[in-house]
Protein backbone atom coordinates (compact mmCIF):
# COMPACT_ATOMS: atom_id res chain seq x y z
CA UNK A 1 0.00 0.00 0.00
CA UNK A 2 1.34 3.63 -0.61
CA UNK A 3 1.93 5.79 1.86
CA UNK A 4 0.27 9.30 2.17
CA UNK A 5 2.01 11.99 4.06
CA UNK A 6 1.08 15.57 5.55
CA UNK A 7 3.08 18.09 4.82
CA UNK A 8 3.16 20.94 7.07
CA UNK A 9 4.48 24.66 6.44
CA UNK A 10 5.76 26.10 9.37
CA UNK A 11 8.22 28.14 8.12
CA UNK A 12 7.02 31.86 7.70
CA UNK A 13 7.56 34.86 9.67
CA UNK A 14 3.86 35.97 10.13
CA UNK A 15 4.87 39.64 9.99
CA UNK A 16 1.46 41.00 10.07
CA UNK A 17 1.65 39.64 13.68
CA UNK A 18 3.78 42.05 14.50
CA UNK A 19 7.53 41.80 15.14
CA UNK A 20 9.10 39.48 16.86
CA UNK A 21 6.01 37.09 17.20
CA UNK A 22 5.73 33.74 15.65
CA UNK A 23 1.96 33.24 15.23
CA UNK A 24 2.27 29.81 15.20
CA UNK A 25 3.52 29.50 18.67
CA UNK A 26 0.68 32.06 20.33
CA UNK A 27 -1.38 29.70 22.21
CA UNK A 28 -5.36 29.05 22.04
CA UNK A 29 -7.33 26.52 23.61
CA UNK A 30 -4.44 25.28 25.81
CA UNK A 31 -1.87 24.75 23.17
CA UNK A 32 0.23 26.65 20.38
CA UNK A 33 -1.61 27.18 17.20
CA UNK A 34 0.92 24.50 15.10
CA UNK A 35 0.10 21.96 17.75
CA UNK A 36 -3.32 22.31 16.51
CA UNK A 37 -2.66 22.00 13.18
CA UNK A 38 0.00 18.92 13.72
CA UNK A 39 -2.89 17.19 15.94
CA UNK A 40 -5.62 17.54 13.02
CA UNK A 41 -3.36 15.58 10.71
CA UNK A 42 -2.12 13.52 14.18
CA UNK A 43 -5.61 12.23 14.13
CA UNK A 44 -6.29 11.81 10.35
CA UNK A 45 -7.11 8.35 9.74
CA UNK A 46 -5.77 8.88 6.31
CA UNK A 47 -2.53 10.10 6.75
CA UNK A 48 0.19 7.94 7.57
CA UNK A 49 3.22 10.01 8.40
CA UNK A 50 4.27 14.10 8.73
CA UNK A 51 6.78 16.06 7.47
CA UNK A 52 6.97 19.81 9.20
CA UNK A 53 9.05 22.30 7.15
CA UNK A 54 10.54 24.75 10.07
CA UNK A 55 12.85 27.43 10.77
CA UNK A 56 16.78 26.84 10.88
CA UNK A 57 16.81 26.74 14.82
CA UNK A 58 13.67 25.92 15.87
CA UNK A 59 13.54 22.12 15.40
CA UNK A 60 14.10 21.60 19.17
CA UNK A 61 10.84 23.56 19.77
CA UNK A 62 8.85 21.25 17.62
CA UNK A 63 10.42 17.93 18.82
CA UNK A 64 9.23 20.10 22.44
CA UNK A 65 5.36 19.54 20.81
CA UNK A 66 5.57 16.36 19.68
CA UNK A 67 6.14 15.08 23.27
CA UNK A 68 3.93 17.26 24.73
CA UNK A 69 1.13 16.71 22.69
CA UNK A 70 2.01 12.97 22.93
CA UNK A 71 2.07 12.72 19.47
CA UNK A 72 2.82 8.81 18.23
CA UNK A 73 2.60 9.03 14.47
CA UNK A 74 6.12 9.26 12.54
CA UNK A 75 7.33 12.53 11.75
CA UNK A 76 10.07 14.06 10.03
CA UNK A 77 11.43 17.50 10.47
CA UNK A 78 13.37 19.88 7.28
CA UNK A 79 14.06 23.51 7.48
CA UNK A 80 12.28 25.96 5.32
CA UNK A 81 13.40 27.90 2.07
CA UNK A 82 13.36 31.54 1.36
CA UNK A 83 9.86 31.68 -0.05
CA UNK A 84 6.71 29.17 0.30
CA UNK A 85 7.42 27.52 -2.55
CA UNK A 86 10.80 26.99 -1.87
CA UNK A 87 9.71 25.47 1.39
CA UNK A 88 7.46 23.23 -0.19
CA UNK A 89 9.76 21.44 -2.33
CA UNK A 90 11.97 21.12 0.75
CA UNK A 91 9.48 19.07 2.21
CA UNK A 92 8.72 17.39 -0.42
CA UNK A 93 12.51 16.40 -0.52
CA UNK A 94 12.11 14.94 2.69
CA UNK A 95 9.00 12.30 2.50
CA UNK A 96 9.10 9.07 2.64
CA UNK A 97 10.70 7.55 -0.52
CA UNK A 98 7.14 5.54 -1.27
CA UNK A 99 5.27 8.19 -0.15
CA UNK A 100 2.87 8.54 -3.08
CA UNK A 101 0.13 11.41 -1.99
CA UNK A 102 0.67 14.29 -0.48
CA UNK A 103 -1.54 17.19 1.68
CA UNK A 104 0.48 20.06 1.70
CA UNK A 105 -1.13 22.36 4.79
CA UNK A 106 -0.16 25.62 6.44
CA UNK A 107 1.13 25.33 10.46
CA UNK A 108 -1.44 28.52 10.83
CA UNK A 109 -4.60 26.42 10.14
CA UNK A 110 -5.77 24.72 13.59
CA UNK A 111 -9.37 24.41 12.55
CA UNK A 112 -9.25 21.85 10.08
CA UNK A 113 -11.80 19.00 9.89
CA UNK A 114 -10.62 15.34 9.60
CA UNK A 115 -13.56 15.38 7.13
CA UNK A 116 -12.13 18.01 4.90
CA UNK A 117 -8.00 16.46 4.44
CA UNK A 118 -9.75 13.21 3.63
CA UNK A 119 -12.71 14.45 1.00
CA UNK A 120 -9.51 16.49 -0.57
CA UNK A 121 -7.03 13.21 -0.52
CA UNK A 122 -9.96 10.92 -2.52
CA UNK A 123 -10.70 14.18 -4.79
CA UNK A 124 -6.64 13.84 -5.38
CA UNK A 125 -6.60 10.43 -5.95
CA UNK A 126 -9.05 10.94 -8.67
CA UNK A 127 -7.54 14.12 -10.32
CA UNK A 128 -4.25 14.46 -8.97
CA UNK A 129 -4.70 17.61 -7.42
CA UNK A 130 -7.87 19.25 -5.26
CA UNK A 131 -8.06 21.92 -3.07
CA UNK A 132 -10.47 23.04 0.16
CA UNK A 133 -11.99 25.29 -0.94
CA UNK A 134 -15.52 27.48 0.20
CA UNK A 135 -17.45 29.22 -1.93
CA UNK A 136 -17.27 33.34 -1.95
CA UNK A 137 -19.71 34.90 0.36
CA UNK A 138 -18.50 38.33 -0.12
CA UNK A 139 -18.47 40.50 -2.79
CA UNK A 140 -15.11 40.20 -4.45
CA UNK A 141 -13.81 43.18 -6.50
CA UNK A 142 -10.25 43.68 -7.92
CA UNK A 143 -8.55 46.92 -6.93
CA UNK A 144 -6.54 48.91 -9.72
CA UNK A 145 -3.25 48.39 -6.90
CA UNK A 146 -4.55 51.64 -5.30
CA UNK A 147 -7.56 51.86 -3.41
CA UNK A 148 -10.28 51.83 -6.15
CA UNK A 149 -12.41 49.43 -7.47
CA UNK A 150 -11.25 48.09 -11.56
CA UNK A 151 -13.09 45.29 -11.88
CA UNK A 152 -16.14 43.46 -10.54
CA UNK A 153 -16.02 39.77 -10.13
CA UNK A 154 -18.72 37.24 -11.19
CA UNK A 155 -19.26 36.09 -7.60
CA UNK A 156 -20.95 32.76 -8.72
CA UNK A 157 -17.46 31.97 -9.98
CA UNK A 158 -15.14 32.87 -6.91
CA UNK A 159 -13.89 30.12 -4.28
CA UNK A 160 -11.67 30.85 -1.52
CA UNK A 161 -9.31 27.95 -1.71
CA UNK A 162 -7.24 27.10 1.97
CA UNK A 163 -5.50 24.23 2.69
CA UNK A 164 -4.88 21.24 2.65
CA UNK A 165 -4.41 21.09 -1.08
CA UNK A 166 -3.89 17.20 -1.68
CA UNK A 167 -1.22 16.06 -4.71
CA UNK A 168 -0.21 12.89 -6.52
CA UNK A 169 3.96 13.41 -5.32
CA UNK A 170 5.13 13.17 -8.80
CA UNK A 171 2.65 15.82 -9.97
CA UNK A 172 3.52 18.49 -7.22
CA UNK A 173 7.22 17.83 -7.73
CA UNK A 174 7.02 18.42 -11.15
CA UNK A 175 4.44 21.23 -11.16
CA UNK A 176 7.04 23.37 -8.85
CA UNK A 177 10.24 22.37 -10.74
CA UNK A 178 8.18 24.01 -13.97
CA UNK A 179 7.83 27.39 -11.50
CA UNK A 180 11.61 27.25 -10.49
CA UNK A 181 12.16 26.49 -14.80
CA UNK A 182 10.11 29.74 -15.46
CA UNK A 183 11.60 31.57 -12.99
CA UNK A 184 8.45 32.26 -11.51
CA UNK A 185 6.92 32.44 -7.94
CA UNK A 186 3.58 31.07 -7.03
CA UNK A 187 1.78 31.70 -3.38
CA UNK A 188 0.11 28.33 -3.12
CA UNK A 189 0.72 24.89 -4.57
CA UNK A 190 -2.38 24.44 -7.07
CA UNK A 191 -1.01 28.05 -8.78
CA UNK A 192 1.75 25.39 -10.15
CA UNK A 193 -0.02 23.06 -11.71
CA UNK A 194 -1.08 25.57 -13.82
CA UNK A 195 1.73 25.81 -15.62
CA UNK A 196 2.22 21.85 -16.56
CA UNK A 197 -1.05 21.91 -17.23
CA UNK A 198 -2.91 19.94 -14.17
CA UNK A 199 -6.25 20.22 -13.45
CA UNK A 200 -7.28 20.97 -9.92
CA UNK A 201 -10.80 20.04 -8.33
CA UNK A 202 -12.02 22.48 -6.10
CA UNK A 203 -13.27 20.60 -2.79
CA UNK A 204 -15.95 22.38 -0.97
CA UNK A 205 -15.65 22.28 2.56
CA UNK A 206 -18.13 24.14 4.46
CA UNK A 207 -16.55 23.96 8.12
CA UNK A 208 -15.03 26.82 9.06
CA UNK A 209 -10.92 26.56 8.24
CA UNK A 210 -9.41 29.56 9.48
CA UNK A 211 -6.02 30.66 9.40
CA UNK A 212 -4.51 33.00 11.62
CA UNK A 213 -2.75 35.93 10.37
CA UNK A 214 -3.61 38.82 13.17
CA UNK A 215 -4.40 38.75 17.15
CA UNK A 216 -7.54 39.48 16.23
CA UNK A 217 -8.47 35.99 14.42
CA UNK A 218 -7.30 34.22 17.76
CA UNK A 219 -10.75 34.11 19.82
CA UNK A 220 -12.67 32.76 16.99
CA UNK A 221 -10.18 30.35 16.69
CA UNK A 222 -10.45 29.19 20.59
CA UNK A 223 -14.64 28.99 19.79
CA UNK A 224 -13.98 26.72 17.44
CA UNK A 225 -11.38 24.27 18.85
CA UNK A 226 -12.98 24.05 22.20
CA UNK A 227 -16.23 22.64 19.63
CA UNK A 228 -14.16 20.34 17.42
CA UNK A 229 -14.06 16.69 18.14
CA UNK B 1 -26.63 71.19 7.25
CA UNK B 2 -27.24 68.12 4.88
CA UNK B 3 -28.93 65.07 6.07
CA UNK B 4 -27.05 62.01 6.00
CA UNK B 5 -29.24 58.72 6.01
CA UNK B 6 -28.88 54.51 6.79
CA UNK B 7 -31.03 52.15 4.38
CA UNK B 8 -30.86 49.32 5.77
CA UNK B 9 -31.72 46.17 3.42
CA UNK B 10 -33.99 43.64 5.23
CA UNK B 11 -36.08 42.15 2.29
CA UNK B 12 -34.12 39.21 1.66
CA UNK B 13 -35.50 35.87 2.28
CA UNK B 14 -32.02 34.19 2.74
CA UNK B 15 -33.20 30.84 1.28
CA UNK B 16 -29.72 29.51 2.61
CA UNK B 17 -30.64 29.28 6.37
CA UNK B 18 -33.46 27.03 4.94
CA UNK B 19 -37.35 27.34 4.24
CA UNK B 20 -39.34 29.05 6.86
CA UNK B 21 -36.68 31.06 8.28
CA UNK B 22 -35.57 34.54 8.29
CA UNK B 23 -31.98 35.13 9.30
CA UNK B 24 -32.80 38.37 10.15
CA UNK B 25 -34.93 37.33 12.81
CA UNK B 26 -33.05 34.70 14.41
CA UNK B 27 -31.71 35.89 18.48
CA UNK B 28 -28.66 36.43 18.92
CA UNK B 29 -26.72 37.92 21.92
CA UNK B 30 -30.38 38.51 23.56
CA UNK B 31 -32.08 39.97 20.48
CA UNK B 32 -32.74 39.79 16.73
CA UNK B 33 -29.98 40.19 13.75
CA UNK B 34 -31.79 43.40 12.60
CA UNK B 35 -32.15 44.92 15.82
CA UNK B 36 -28.17 44.72 16.16
CA UNK B 37 -27.40 46.16 12.53
CA UNK B 38 -30.30 48.80 13.14
CA UNK B 39 -28.32 49.14 16.59
CA UNK B 40 -25.25 49.97 14.73
CA UNK B 41 -26.43 52.75 12.76
CA UNK B 42 -28.83 54.09 15.65
CA UNK B 43 -25.69 55.17 17.86
CA UNK B 44 -23.22 56.10 15.05
CA UNK B 45 -23.14 59.71 15.63
CA UNK B 46 -22.94 60.22 11.27
CA UNK B 47 -26.35 58.79 10.98
CA UNK B 48 -29.24 61.70 11.30
CA UNK B 49 -31.84 59.04 9.91
CA UNK B 50 -32.92 55.56 9.18
CA UNK B 51 -34.81 53.93 5.96
CA UNK B 52 -35.30 50.38 6.43
CA UNK B 53 -36.45 48.19 3.33
CA UNK B 54 -38.51 45.22 4.49
CA UNK B 55 -40.55 42.59 3.58
CA UNK B 56 -44.44 43.45 3.03
CA UNK B 57 -46.43 42.42 5.92
CA UNK B 58 -43.75 42.22 8.09
CA UNK B 59 -44.02 46.11 8.91
CA UNK B 60 -45.14 45.63 12.37
CA UNK B 61 -42.13 43.02 13.40
CA UNK B 62 -40.11 46.25 12.47
CA UNK B 63 -42.19 48.83 14.88
CA UNK B 64 -41.96 46.21 17.41
CA UNK B 65 -38.33 46.11 17.54
CA UNK B 66 -37.58 49.94 17.69
CA UNK B 67 -40.27 50.38 21.13
CA UNK B 68 -38.41 46.94 22.77
CA UNK B 69 -35.09 48.12 21.52
CA UNK B 70 -36.12 51.86 22.49
CA UNK B 71 -34.26 53.52 19.13
CA UNK B 72 -35.05 57.01 19.14
CA UNK B 73 -33.50 58.57 15.87
CA UNK B 74 -36.40 58.85 13.26
CA UNK B 75 -37.20 56.07 10.80
CA UNK B 76 -39.39 55.00 7.92
CA UNK B 77 -40.03 51.51 6.68
CA UNK B 78 -40.92 50.95 3.27
CA UNK B 79 -41.47 47.74 1.08
CA UNK B 80 -38.63 45.61 -0.63
CA UNK B 81 -38.59 44.78 -4.75
CA UNK B 82 -38.28 41.84 -6.23
CA UNK B 83 -34.48 42.03 -6.71
CA UNK B 84 -31.86 43.97 -4.24
CA UNK B 85 -31.15 46.31 -6.29
CA UNK B 86 -35.38 47.27 -6.59
CA UNK B 87 -35.17 47.18 -2.39
CA UNK B 88 -32.76 49.88 -2.90
CA UNK B 89 -34.09 51.60 -5.37
CA UNK B 90 -37.60 51.71 -3.05
CA UNK B 91 -35.36 52.58 -0.72
CA UNK B 92 -33.87 55.90 -2.16
CA UNK B 93 -37.31 56.76 -2.65
CA UNK B 94 -37.74 57.26 1.12
CA UNK B 95 -35.27 59.23 2.17
CA UNK B 96 -35.96 62.67 3.75
CA UNK B 97 -36.07 64.97 0.69
CA UNK B 98 -32.85 67.05 1.89
CA UNK B 99 -30.88 63.57 2.35
CA UNK B 100 -27.68 64.13 0.50
CA UNK B 101 -25.72 61.31 1.72
CA UNK B 102 -26.51 57.74 2.72
CA UNK B 103 -24.78 54.51 3.68
CA UNK B 104 -26.58 51.57 2.24
CA UNK B 105 -26.43 48.69 4.73
CA UNK B 106 -27.17 44.65 4.90
CA UNK B 107 -29.19 43.96 7.55
CA UNK B 108 -27.59 40.47 8.24
CA UNK B 109 -24.60 42.33 9.30
CA UNK B 110 -25.10 43.10 13.06
CA UNK B 111 -21.24 43.61 14.21
CA UNK B 112 -20.47 46.53 11.78
CA UNK B 113 -18.34 49.25 14.06
CA UNK B 114 -19.14 53.06 14.15
CA UNK B 115 -15.37 53.73 12.61
CA UNK B 116 -16.33 51.91 9.52
CA UNK B 117 -19.13 53.48 8.61
CA UNK B 118 -17.59 56.61 9.80
CA UNK B 119 -14.72 56.52 7.50
CA UNK B 120 -16.81 54.78 4.55
CA UNK B 121 -19.19 57.95 4.63
CA UNK B 122 -16.06 60.57 4.91
CA UNK B 123 -14.76 58.60 1.35
CA UNK B 124 -17.88 58.84 0.14
CA UNK B 125 -17.91 62.69 0.87
CA UNK B 126 -14.59 62.84 -0.83
CA UNK B 127 -15.17 60.76 -4.16
CA UNK B 128 -19.00 60.26 -4.39
CA UNK B 129 -18.90 56.40 -3.56
CA UNK B 130 -17.34 54.02 -0.72
CA UNK B 131 -17.28 50.48 0.29
CA UNK B 132 -16.39 48.79 3.45
CA UNK B 133 -13.51 46.36 1.98
CA UNK B 134 -10.72 44.09 3.79
CA UNK B 135 -8.03 43.23 1.97
CA UNK B 136 -8.63 39.30 0.54
CA UNK B 137 -6.75 37.20 2.88
CA UNK B 138 -7.33 33.29 1.31
CA UNK B 139 -6.22 32.67 -2.17
CA UNK B 140 -9.41 33.27 -4.24
CA UNK B 141 -9.80 31.14 -7.55
CA UNK B 142 -12.16 31.35 -10.63
CA UNK B 143 -14.03 28.02 -11.38
CA UNK B 144 -14.47 26.84 -15.19
CA UNK B 145 -18.54 27.01 -13.28
CA UNK B 146 -18.06 23.65 -12.37
CA UNK B 147 -15.63 22.75 -9.81
CA UNK B 148 -12.67 22.74 -11.32
CA UNK B 149 -10.10 26.06 -11.17
CA UNK B 150 -10.39 28.07 -14.25
CA UNK B 151 -7.87 31.51 -13.16
CA UNK B 152 -5.63 32.30 -10.03
CA UNK B 153 -6.34 36.00 -9.38
CA UNK B 154 -3.79 37.76 -7.84
CA UNK B 155 -4.44 38.33 -4.33
CA UNK B 156 -2.82 41.51 -3.57
CA UNK B 157 -5.38 43.28 -5.79
CA UNK B 158 -8.25 41.70 -4.41
CA UNK B 159 -10.96 42.92 -1.83
CA UNK B 160 -13.95 41.77 0.08
CA UNK B 161 -16.17 44.15 0.16
CA UNK B 162 -19.09 44.26 2.52
CA UNK B 163 -20.96 46.98 3.91
CA UNK B 164 -22.42 49.90 4.03
CA UNK B 165 -21.43 51.35 0.97
CA UNK B 166 -21.69 55.03 0.70
CA UNK B 167 -22.63 57.46 -2.10
CA UNK B 168 -23.69 61.05 -2.18
CA UNK B 169 -27.26 60.26 -3.17
CA UNK B 170 -27.58 61.87 -6.47
CA UNK B 171 -24.90 59.43 -7.34
CA UNK B 172 -26.30 56.19 -6.44
CA UNK B 173 -29.98 57.09 -7.98
CA UNK B 174 -28.41 57.71 -11.18
CA UNK B 175 -26.17 54.55 -11.48
CA UNK B 176 -29.25 52.67 -10.30
CA UNK B 177 -31.51 54.03 -13.69
CA UNK B 178 -28.09 53.14 -15.70
CA UNK B 179 -28.89 49.69 -14.39
CA UNK B 180 -32.46 49.77 -15.00
CA UNK B 181 -31.93 51.39 -18.75
CA UNK B 182 -29.43 48.96 -19.52
CA UNK B 183 -31.72 45.94 -18.62
CA UNK B 184 -28.64 44.47 -16.40
CA UNK B 185 -28.77 43.41 -12.83
CA UNK B 186 -26.01 44.01 -9.82
CA UNK B 187 -25.76 42.34 -6.60
CA UNK B 188 -24.25 45.04 -5.07
CA UNK B 189 -24.31 48.54 -5.29
CA UNK B 190 -21.11 49.80 -6.32
CA UNK B 191 -21.21 47.70 -9.37
CA UNK B 192 -23.98 50.05 -10.24
CA UNK B 193 -21.38 52.96 -10.52
CA UNK B 194 -19.39 51.11 -13.05
CA UNK B 195 -22.17 52.09 -15.42
CA UNK B 196 -21.99 55.87 -15.18
CA UNK B 197 -18.20 55.70 -14.45
CA UNK B 198 -18.46 56.95 -10.85
CA UNK B 199 -15.35 55.66 -8.96
CA UNK B 200 -15.86 53.99 -6.32
CA UNK B 201 -13.35 53.78 -2.71
CA UNK B 202 -12.26 50.66 -1.42
CA UNK B 203 -12.48 51.62 3.00
CA UNK B 204 -10.39 49.48 4.90
CA UNK B 205 -11.88 48.24 7.58
CA UNK B 206 -10.00 45.51 9.61
CA UNK B 207 -12.59 44.96 12.49
CA UNK B 208 -14.74 41.83 11.99
CA UNK B 209 -17.79 42.51 9.64
CA UNK B 210 -19.85 39.54 9.02
CA UNK B 211 -23.00 38.30 7.48
CA UNK B 212 -25.30 36.22 9.03
CA UNK B 213 -25.84 33.55 6.06
CA UNK B 214 -25.91 29.87 7.43
CA UNK B 215 -26.97 29.19 11.27
CA UNK B 216 -22.74 28.30 11.52
CA UNK B 217 -22.32 32.10 11.36
CA UNK B 218 -24.18 32.69 14.75
CA UNK B 219 -21.48 31.45 17.08
CA UNK B 220 -18.69 33.94 16.00
CA UNK B 221 -21.51 36.81 15.41
CA UNK B 222 -22.32 36.42 19.28
CA UNK B 223 -18.72 36.53 20.42
CA UNK B 224 -18.40 39.46 18.42
CA UNK B 225 -21.53 41.04 19.72
CA UNK B 226 -20.49 40.66 23.37
CA UNK B 227 -17.15 42.53 22.63
CA UNK B 228 -18.96 45.33 21.25
CA UNK B 229 -18.85 48.34 22.73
Amino acid sequence: MSTTSALIVAAGRGTRMGPGVDKLFLEVAGAPVIAHAWRRMETCAAIDELVLVVRPGWESSFQRIAVEQGFRKPFRLTVGGAERQDSVANGLRALSPDCEWVAIHDGARPCTAASAIERCLEAARRVGAAVAAQRATDTIKESDGQKQIARHLDRTRLWSVQTPQCFRVEVIRRALEAVVKAGRQVTDDTAACELIGQAVELVECPEPNPKVTTPADLPWVELLLTRLP
